[in-house]
């Protein structure tokens, strides 16, 4: 391991190892309780180089929070083949993002949990890869709204809606499977498109769930 | 003014003087830019009397916090009768969670941004306002799905799963909502219906989206 750590490496690599063992301590163990101490020993660096490259703890905090976010979006697009039905672009792209959130315990925890509960600025971070997301899955739900041919004019307010929800439905679903032991990404892939997908479907074809009337009790 | 605020009052009242002032002020300015002072002339009380009652600022923020929780859980449980049929009980539920959040944006903003954004000790008293409401979810999806006696074996998991994104999507809807000029809680509703119900609704009758195979490309 001496071997490793006094290896001459370029200052781009080294700062992906320290990226890649802050995200682990952040992931596990919060913000508060991570200290730079182990990050830089996970590492297999001393703490000064990680004071050195990356600054204070705030900053390695906010270089996870934009690397990891930047890494999910990725996925996520890299998922879609636009030339695809609706229906199966969204599967794709769920399958993706939860794929990768399977795969990143420690990110998505970094993303979803910590980097919202410790202030402002990281969850500012955060709101910025939120909005990306749900102005992806926008266009998404509002071409397939015109693919369907049955309701292009689907008003552009239900389909920011709808984007939401699909949105914070999947966050919701990925903390829940990656907590929960043995549920695939397919699994909770299947979930969320079974949920979803019949009501978008039926919205696309101009089927709407009918509500009670307002003054009824 | 001046007599109102020398009016003597029983505790219990001024306290909740001090509560609504107090989610107004920490609602609309987050944790941090809060201040004690302006909460104490919002209530009309002296300061020393907020922290005679209230102890401090967290501890009147963790107030906010189960205040507000348990009146939202509280509007959400009075908003279903459990003698109606499934979809109804899911829209009136889902009617009363965006009436309350409309309605009380300042106390919605403390529950979904604030109360998450300042550390794990206020996170938790959320995390387990939502452990209740997923629950009660999870109950009704189950009931529902019970009822349509066409899956009554529907797997637990599974139910859980729809359950954590119901209450995902709502929660994210509630914050569009509450953040786009114009929507009201049954536009809202609507939108989180149209989406869900045709896919619950396809799920309890046994009707399941038919993903792709695995090893397609």
């Amino acid at each position: 391991m001496g071997a490793v750590k006094t290896k001459r490496m370029p200052r781009a690599v080294r700062e992906q190892q320290m990226l890649d063992a802050a995200v682990q301590i952040f992931g596990q163990r919060g913000y508060m309780a991570a200290s730079m101490d182990d990050i830089a020993e996970l590492a297999g660096v001393s703490k000064p180089l990680v004071y050195l490259y990356l600054n204070s703890k705030d900053d390695l905090f906010t270089a996870c929070i934009r690397r990891e976010a930047t890494a999910l979006l990725a996925a996520v697009r890299l998922g879609v083949v636009p030339e695809l039905p609706a229906d199966r672009q969204l599967w794709d792209g769920l399958l993706a993002f939860f794929t990768h959130t399977a795969g990143h315990p420690d990110a998505w925890r970094v993303l979803h949990l910590h980097a919202r509960t410790h202030g402002e600025r990281f969850a500012a971070e955060v709101t910025a890869l939120r909005a990306e997301i749900v102005a992806f899955v926008t266009g998404l739900i509002a071409a397939a709204a015109r693919d369907a041919h049955r309701d292009p004019d689907l008003p552009e307010r239900e389909v920011a809606g709808l984007a939401e929800a699909l949105v914070g439905a999947a966050e919701s679903l990925a903390a829940w499977a990656n907590a929960t032991p043995g549920v695939t990404a397919r699994q909770t892939t299947a979930t969320l498109m079974n949920f979803a997908w019949a009501g978008l479907g039926s919205l696309m074809e101009g089927r709407q769930w009918t509500p009670p009337p307002p003054d009824q009790p």
